[in-house]
């Protein structure tokens, strides 16, 4: 009796730790030997050295302490602040009942973060990122940092390092030294194809400061809807919207504004004219070409592109755009200009009157120049405006450029590319197109490659890891003026249900390649990191999807609205398996 | 100033009902023209008369009332009397402060539910479904089935007369006459390839109901991971779960059997074997052929397939499946037989040596015979039992008879036809299958056209829905033997983050194909339903995601974690948009 009690009890034992090493090699897929990755960092760092020598943290005695340091302090510790606040509740995740004490280890007590530049309200394209981390083998880890974005960007890196071990949190003794290869890093959501609510907006923001990600590009209207609320032209969203709840206020856009400021992402607004405009016209028609014959455009009003003749359009457009650059705080606005139906406006007799008058031919080139001359307006405006302000534009208005010849838009303003092949033009590559956008002199982001929208069957997220914006053909300063890309995600067929999951983890491989080293492409050596980047954003509340068989140990749980916490089990798991094992003894000896 | 005055009122008052005038037609796409659906039902009934007179429904006043019948009347009320109280919640949804009274209206005060046949506790492949539902233009409506599951459907499609306008809850006069084309319309969820968590099938399960699918195919384990707790032996789940949180304990299991059986959903656990064992192989090794050499399988046991060889392997199945039989209540048991790798089998000694003794030539043919002769042997097992108990089959367990001649599958055993191109056997078509199966007597379902797991960019559901299962060359008996279909959502890329997005509305397509008349073949005249269906899903808490830029009135919204409501934002809004009317008014003015 007593051998067979003892043989209970060594199976009882065993079970636990066997499980998992039984478990450990035997993957039927990649995605599970994935799983041995941890504390490791997405994206990586510029300069990482780690160490197998690991620290405890204890998640009631741990702190983060601040230096005050230069002039403008008080911008510093405004986002600083919170975010040291946030960060430390993102480093404990292992629920109390289940944590184990770290009495008698090695522990990590504190960190320290120092910001020894100038700190600015808003981030903006020249921002200084970088940061220095370091966790000794003894004494305090130190985060230094120029600006309060660095400090942001090395907090992100540091609540990374922690794992899980056995029910304690750990980090290894580390050194890190680190800054974007990109200063312009984003992804685009549009909110016009599908209203999408503010909530979702934050979560996406959320995930974009926990991949290092610092643009929103706020798609913001289109054809189909009109949500921002404008108090010079109420008319835009009230009639324009999909319903009157389909709408941004300014207060939503003040605060999507500031949660994106607090951590470090610039919100650069699009109001895509003069194509793409179809809502706009809703509550007033008369800023769009009427089509002739109507089959051009075929909904009632059969209206097109902004109607350039009319200095109404661009006053219109001044006074609108003088309210958007005083809600959105970044000095850049998108302009759009991609995909402007021409046909329409060559049916229209005002514009062709208008071009008659401009000397601009009635030919694919003549149109062009009207696009050109509309942009140009529409930046000089810009220009005109008491806080400076500068333009993103889609890559037709260079592509315009390349055929008119013509209004060669300012030099400040940033390239856009975003077709794989522009089959409306030259029906060159963008790994073509680049080179020709940079040799002109202006700075280029890209997207081409990054078009998430597209989804696919399987494991995709290598293909945007191994687009490279500097793979073209071109000189050290054309490689300097392409300042990074933006992953968009048009909402055709995305709203609220989906929008998380479809953006991520596939948008953290364009993170990654956006901020880490160029040498960086190898997918397959990467998707550890990937797997463990994907179950930790999961476990901090972002619904980002599986990238094959697999398991988190926090999987998402609706249940609680939260990661489904594992360790709040561990001991009535326990006590389960004994039962199951005495049960199963029982009913085997029973049997026979 | 009066005219200014009158003006502004005018503008107004216009600006909400010229709105949604001036937007009806004003569409950009295919997807925002099918708004004009209200009250329509999917999957569309069998014969159905609807007219353009409507009636009000009074939320407080109207009522449900049902008339005991049938000798098994407990059993009909043990279903019916939850479902009413449920579906009563589920007729009305606009926000209290948003309703506007009906009385004076023409009112539909109650509905008279009766069954007249017998009701049963479960539901089984032979249930009756029928229902006849009439609202009449004064007096009760009545909804007369044989039994609570009909009844059941007959709910769901008076839940979906219901429509919203201007504040009240309307339906028209419509006489309905209904029953389902298929008897088996199922959904499969895989739940080995991830976990996926008790709320996330109980969500579907809503979805699976209010689109009368009836069928819940739960592949519960496979090769990556075995999360059905098995009492009669734990090292199952104990050694081949992910993780002990990623299980279904027996208590998980009874509250989805009775979750579904409430809405008239029969659950059918598959068991998948010989094949997609990997995981079983971790608690019990002995279970599985060891390979040789260890390149076969590349897992440190080097195991594969089930060891046919044993009688130890037929005696484990043969408990584990009496297990499963009294925790699950179907008839039915799915034993899979798919995708079996005979080189492992053709390297192992123990195997070789019992295919001679069986008389198995060491080719193909043989090996079909060796996989046929394991499933006979599961077959007969599952005939032993006390309660009457059949096997569903993947299609490669015929697909073997064809070639080995032997062990001819009990013709009580349902084909489940699942490869587009059986290229493995013969390479004919799922076309070509199906009529080979229903030749050869056997009942098939189909799910070669479903995968929904394969998802591609667009509007997708179309070919699922012109997929048809009586799409082949065969007479009338052999179309009858075809009886119905099933949507798998194979889970390598999908857990909780995105199953429910991932399905809905997707799988409606499919519930259509499986309810209504063949004859209803043209997608896009089901848009304008299928869009009113998918809002109506989100409305009701299913996370369904969209098919083409548009809106529903009550978008998903996380805030709540209830659709947005936009009634009781109503007054709101247009307290609103007066106000910006009239600061937009003093802005023009003033600048002027």
């Amino acid at each position: 009796m007593k051998l067979w009690v003892c043989c209970v009890l060594f199976v009882f034992a065993c079970q636990s730790s066997f499980a998992d090493w039984v478990r450990q090699p035997f993957w039927y897929d990649d995605a599970r030997r994935d799983k041995v990755a941890k504390g490791t960092v997405w994206p990586q760092p510029k300069n990482i050295q780690t160490t197998t020598q690991s620290l405890s943290l204890d998640p009631e005695g741990f702190s983060v302490v601040t230096s005050d340091s230069a002039a403008n302090s008080a911008d510093c510790k405004d986002v600083l602040d919170p975010a040291i606040e946030r960060y430390r509740g993102l480093l404990f995740w292992i629920p109390a009942d289940a944590r184990v004490s770290v009495s008698g280890d090695s522990v990590l007590g504190r960190l320290r973060v120092t910001t020894s530049g100038t700190c600015t309200k808003y981030p903006n394209l020249d921002s200084d990122e970088s940061y220095t981390l370091t966790v000794p083998a003894s004494g305090d880890a130190t985060l230094s940092a120029q600006t309060a974005w660095g400090a942001l960007r090395g907090l992100e890196t540091f609540s990374q390092l922690v794992y899980e071990v056995d029910g304690k949190h750990k980090l290894n003794v580390t050194t890190i030294d680190d800054e974007p290869r990109f200063p312009h890093r984003g992804v685009m959501l549009d909110t016009a194809r599908h209203f999408i609510a503010v909530p979702y907006i934050i979560q996406n923001l959320d995930a974009m400061a926990y991949n290092k990600i610092n643009v929103f590009h706020w798609h913001m209207v289109d054809d189909q809807s009109f949500p921002f609320q404008s108090a010079t032209y109420p008319d835009l969203s009230g009639k324009g919207a999909y319903t009157q709840d389909n709408v941004y206020s300014p207060e939503d856009v003040r605060s999507v504004v500031e949660y994106a400021r607090m951590r470090g992402i610039r919100v650069i607004p699009e109001f895509d004219s003069p194509g793409h405009m179809q809502s706009w016209g809703q509550g007033h028609p008369d800023l769009l070409t009427s089509c002739s014959p109507t089959s051009i455009q075929q909904d009632i009003y059969h209206l097109g592109p902004a109607n350039v003749a009319r200095n109404s359009t661009y006053d219109f457009m001044q006074r609108l755009f003088q309210e958007i650059r005083e809600v959105f705080a970044d000095e850049y606005l998108h302009l759009g200009g991609d995909e402007v139906h021409f046909q329409c406006w060559m049916s229209n007799d005002e514009i062709q009157q208008f071009m008659q008058q401009q000397g601009f031919p009635n030919t694919t080139e003549g149109f062009a120049k009207l696009e050109g001359y509309y942009i140009h307006r529409l930046i000089n405006i810009l220009k005109e405006f008491p806080k400076r302000t500068r333009g993103i534009v889609w890559q037709e208005i260079f592509d315009n450029n390349i055929i008119s010849g013509d209004f060669t838009i300012d030099l400040d303003t940033i390239i856009h590319v975003w077709q794989w092949n522009n089959s409306n033009f030259q029906g060159i590559q963008y790994w073509d197109e680049l080179p020709q956008v940079t040799a002109a002199g202006y700075r280029a982001i890209l997207s081409s490659c990054w078009y998430l929208n597209f989804i696919d069957y399987g494991r995709d997220w290598p293909k945007y890891y191994e687009c490279d914006p500097h793979n073209f053909t071109g000189n050290a300063q054309q490689k300097e003026l392409v300042i990074g890309g933006e992953a968009p995600l048009w909402a055709e067929w995305v709203d609220a249900t989906n929008v998380v999951a479809r953006l991520w983890p596939r948008a953290s491989a364009v993170a990654e390649r956006l901020w880490s080293p160029q040498n960086l492409r190898d997918a397959t050596a990467a998707s550890p990191r990937m797997e463990e980047h994907r179950c930790r954003m999961v476990r901090r509340g972002i619904r980002a999807q599986p990238q094959g068989p697999s398991y988190c140990k926090y999987e998402w749980n609706q249940a609680n609205n939260v990661p489904t916490t594992s360790g709040a089990q561990g001991i009535m798991g326990y006590v389960q398996q004994l039962l199951l094992l005495f049960s199963s003894l029982v009913l085997t000896f029973g049997l026979w």
